[in-house]
């Protein structure tokens, strides 16, 4: 669990620093920090990586992208906060990376944050990104630490001017981002469902130590996605009724849509939950069931050895004065008993359903 | 459960595809697709199978219905859309087959996701198919993937012109199809009800090991209904409620009608699953109960035979000066001891309730 | 629970057949149909059994009461519901014998399904009879299979002319079927609390297996009643606040208390379940800790005499040269030590608190 | 539990009685009726117990203050609600005296059943009270079945001129009787608290039989409790949000403050639930864990001996030909074997933690 | 627990007290009052303690904050009430160190109690301190009776003239004192995390007895953090809606990104408990598992030598006439009888997974 520490824990720079103080609060993933810059109109299509000293002015007639990776140069951060006039709250926002998803209107800008997530196959656990997405007319600036290429496939979209992508605006490339996270969550919750499903087959035939401790693990991971998902809905939906003029009412339906899908991925989550709770009740009966078999065994091999034992033990004892161990059928006789004896164990514990 | 895969799993296509993006991501079941057209008014009826290739035009006066099956067949539904004027998320939704039920409204026409369930009696599991019923003006068009014979009863109905169906419009249709399929939910429940009620004799009398799975496996089972009814729910609430002309007055009482019975129906699942709940509990203790009666029986013999084994051990030792050996009595008078310990225990357990 | 079928199961009539059809969806329980008419107003009072053929026309300036008892003769209902103009829809809902508690406002008249509750003593069940009632001005018709006299109080309170019923309208003696029957439901609390105060003392004094049963069926009559409560609580409550001219302002207050009374009703039931839910628990620690005591006598005995029967085990060796065997004060040397290591034993289990 | 009887059965009269027809329903607890008259304005005050024959009509520019005790005189209460215009209905309530706490406005009198709480120690038992407060213009009413003082700490404050209670009119004294009985609430819940903790270190130290009842039962109380409270909360929000005149503005502020105290108990009637499921996990968990060390015990012994003692009757046998008996040091050997046997049980043990 | 007492506990002063008696409620913490005055505007500050006695007046243009420490000099906080005329209710609350966190506006001022936490590392309990805030126009009075320093920080702010807090009013102050308070609680809740990776790891390597008063405990502190954080939430909700001409409009949204951060806490909060039974969870399934692996050991063992040792007590009887006795290769028959027979049993117990 100890490795969930940078997404569970250290939630806020020190206590008692002033607001709007830039802090990054986050881990240091990217070697350098990079900025990706896209600008594009119907026509026309640029994209290259651009240098932190000269960011480029947006330009008229076209949605300019800003795809700026690395939260840890706070100053970077800090600059472009200045030169497109983001309010300071938001900049600390931006870097403190254990924001929950929210949506927040400005005068001039929307503000949004969503969670790109990943699913570690072998930790089988979630690794969560803030990602901070800041809307302006003409204008997407969309930051986070990770230098990974979490939007090449809206890159590509827009290169290959397939879709309608090229003809809408800022609103539109702002929704086709966070379109591209949150359907990265149903891959999530495939591979959930895949790790689940064998979880159950484990159960089933072979419960063993490390079962109990994999599906704590897993519930561990719901709380985690419901923490992330929870606000997403709620922040979209926020985002989907703004009547700021940033967002085209052609945009709203597709928002709309995006929204349909946060709530069937929350409903995913949810139904997940109950399943793994089903599972966990699932084990606990395994291993109650397992363990009365198991008794069942040592009651039935004492129960019907430990008299006989004791009849043994008597003809074993030293007494001058014991007849039967004289007369001549006294053994046979003996087995005799002793395996009727059994015979009506046997026959009890089979009424019992224990055989 | 691993069947269950292509009704939890796989719930979109591919990640980063642009929205709009026509895929049909269930399993094909239909050899090939087929569309069953239906017009009729008070007068007159016709119901035939027609090409794929030539679609014929709604004709006047008339309530024209176009009964798709096989969505496999994407070019046949996008040419559909084309010639109706369908928008192209209703489209894409037409063929994401693993949406929630859920109603929308559009300028002119209403679309409504709803899902018809089978059970499946030999695994005890539902199963589930998206239907999509999209409505306009004296139109109706209702898309699934299975080729089987849904709607069948409606048919019936308009053939032989009973109830007043021949006379109302494309609306009344539309809740007719609805209906039908709600009715369905009925017949699954009281199948799951027959399911639950045979657990509970097996559990009272002979719980193995397989109730435990099966308890289990109905709870998911009720876990997937409500995520079928829950939202169906809303969505039939919010298409009575609709001020789009399309729904006449007259038909909003059947509407109505229908939203008692998807309460109805989310009653019955949630009594059902803490039903399912408490015979997950019955089965608990009844194991619990078991095993403590295993162990009184364990205890009962064991305690009542240790003592006396040990007390034949004693006499069954080689010692060269053991007084009682010689006496004339001895033997007779350690069975009368031997039976009064065990007497006392016998009375001890009894007033202890073991036996 | 088997017996419940007609109760939870059979919720429909046949899947597809066409709304607005008229079949009784019950258990024929009366032998035949009966109608009992009585009209009254403040100064005169008629109550009679009429004949199913020629049913009297409502007088004026009197209140019209036809009780009707046996809905599987679904002609004479149709007749009836011709007779004073009910809605195809109602009448359908008065012989679907499996709604929820209901309240619904037509042009000119009130409808209300409720359910008559019985509590069978023998089988700790809940039995339930769907009752209706149709009020128009001047005119109460109460519908249900049963011909038990469920309403006789009310009849008696009419010839009596107590209280000021044969003053007041006929939305007043709707009022009053409604009173007499979620009274009832009092009784049945009050017989539900004394099953549960016995199995309380059955769990302490004597768990045996019959009661995880008992508490399972007591649980599951609770969620039969909330299935019955909690509608009905939304029903009275909708009728409360209905402006229809039918429900005088004077009986409002009247209404209102029913309401307080549902909501008292509906807060017992989940008492009680919570206590059931308690009961379980308590059933279920019952166990272990009866377990524990069961294992801790076997862990005593046990653990005093093996070790004790493997020293005699020892001294009963056939060895040709054990020393010890030969020693004159062997046997009361080793009865010594065996003492002594049973009073240790006991002093150590004194210690765990085990005796 | 057969103790609760009166406060949690019995709750209604008859059923099928008319409504109105006035009826004590709970337990002769006061030997005869008492009525105490106060009344009082800024400069006099005058405290008397009054005939039951001759109650003093209500002095002018006074709070005249009637607090009647013994409802099971119920022509007193039915002469005094004649004397005062007290609605029928209310005085069915006053009399009925298994109500949930309520407000209700009527044309010229406010009316409020609360509920006084009593914790009896000996059977940690909370037995409860209603009291009924009627409020008009310059008349509070207060009515119960004991005789016990339980306002005299109002009664004494009105004497001794404390506080600003003799400025202020009926409405303020109403709220000081039902301040006092929810101040009372905070004493309940200390001995709740007190109890709770001695559980809680019992459970830690010697878990035995009597626990599981005990935390059964202060769960029992808690439902108790929340029922008298949670409808007492919703009673004195709407109180205090009546636009009634004879609730003054001034003495609203007093009543939010009462709003606020009797959320605080919701909330820790809430939380030592709370407490109290865990207490009962904790006490589950205890049993659990001892279980298990009782196992261990037994297994650690009998695993170690039961293969001893097999060895020691293997040469207790009585063979002709057992060569091992004959040799000189097989007894000393056969001793080593056993002890290294049972050593590296110990050994194996110490490793699965068990010693 | 009893240590929780003074928090859990004694929550009101006696009962039956006049309400707006002034009482201090909670445990003397300080040794003796003291205020410490802090006044500022953009271009000067002064901070200082001051007398008791002679409390200087604010002083206009400034803001003016009075720290007062002590609550249990009760006639200190009646002659701070009177001066700055506060609300008797509002001094009342002040004393009663047990109020829930709340927010109420009165005409001229502000009021909010807060709850400052500590989180106790020895005992694993969180300890809480009522802070009472009182804003007026450019007066903030903070009430507590700790004498730590629990705002050094921001009187550290203010001296160092850091942020624009000397610029701002004295509602920003108060919210700079709440902001502390609440970035405190993410210090408490990394504790706790700390704490219950901790013990999860324990759970899974050495689970003993006090794991399991440990877990109880954590859920305990739980129940009283959100007991503290969900009311204030609400209050600060409340608050950040408020009109009142003292929260300026350039404040708001600082209020808003504090209800964002409780929020967030609340969050925590819950998923920490969901953590938390999860664990419980957890620990009860490794007792189970290992309370299984115990009985499996035991009955391999018994169920192998069981009836070994039988065979061998029947070849040590004394009965004359035993033929197996002597015949020349009984005794290693037997021996390859026995080997068989535990061969078989351990082949057994391989398949069914118990070695």
């Amino acid at each position: 669990m100890a490795r969930n520490k940078d997404k569970r824990g250290k939630n806020k720079k020190t206590a008692g620093a002033p607001p709007g103080t830039l802090v990054f609060t986050g881990e240091r993933k990217a070697e350098k920090a990079r900025i990706l810059y896209t600008k594009y109109n119907e026509v026309d299509i640029a994209h290259r990586e651009i240098s932190k000293k000269e960011i480029p002015d947006p330009e008229d007639n076209h949605v300019n992208w800003y795809d700026i990776h690395g939260l840890h140069n706070v100053e970077l951060i800090e600059g472009i906060g200045q030169k497109f006039g983001i309010h300071p709250l938001v900049l600390e926002d931006i870097l403190d990376v254990n924001q929950r998803p929210k949506f927040e209107e400005y005068s001039d800008g929307l503000y949004l944050i969503i969670r790109m997530l990943r699913f570690n196959e072998v930790a089988l656990e979630v690794e969560t990104e803030q990602i901070s997405i800041y809307v302006k007319e003409g204008i997407v600036l969309s930051f986070q630490e990770n230098t990974e290429s979490t939007f090449s496939a809206v890159i590509d979209r827009l290169l290959a001017g397939r879709g309608k992508i090229r003809q809408r605006g800022a609103d539109y490339l702002a929704y086709a981002l966070m379109d591209v996270t949150v359907d990265n969550y149903y891959t999530i919750l495939d591979k959930v469902e895949d790790v689940t499903e064998k979880t159950e087959e484990r159960i089933l035939n072979s419960p063993d130590s490390k079962i109990k401790s994999q599906i704590h693990n897993l519930k561990l991971q719901m709380l985690l996605l419901r923490k992330s998902v929870s606000p997403l809905r709620e922040a979209i939906n926020r985002f989907s009724d703004t009547d700021s003029p940033i967002l085209k009412e052609s945009s709203q339906v597709f928002i709309r849509d995006l929204y349909d899908h946060t709530i069937q991925v929350m409903d995913m989550v949810e139904t997940y939950r109950d399943i793994l709770n089903g599972l966990y009740d699932l084990y606990l009966s395994e291993i109650s069931f397992k363990m009365n078999s198991v008794m069942q065994v040592l009651t039935i091999i004492s129960t019907i050895f430990i008299p006989l034992t004791f009849l043994a033990g008597i003809y074993g004892m030293n007494f001058d004065h014991i007849p039967e161990l004289h007369y001549r059928y006294s053994y046979p006789i003996l087995w005799a008993v002793m395996i009727t004896i059994a015979g009506i164990l046997v026959v009890y514990f089979k009424r019992k359903n224990w055989i």
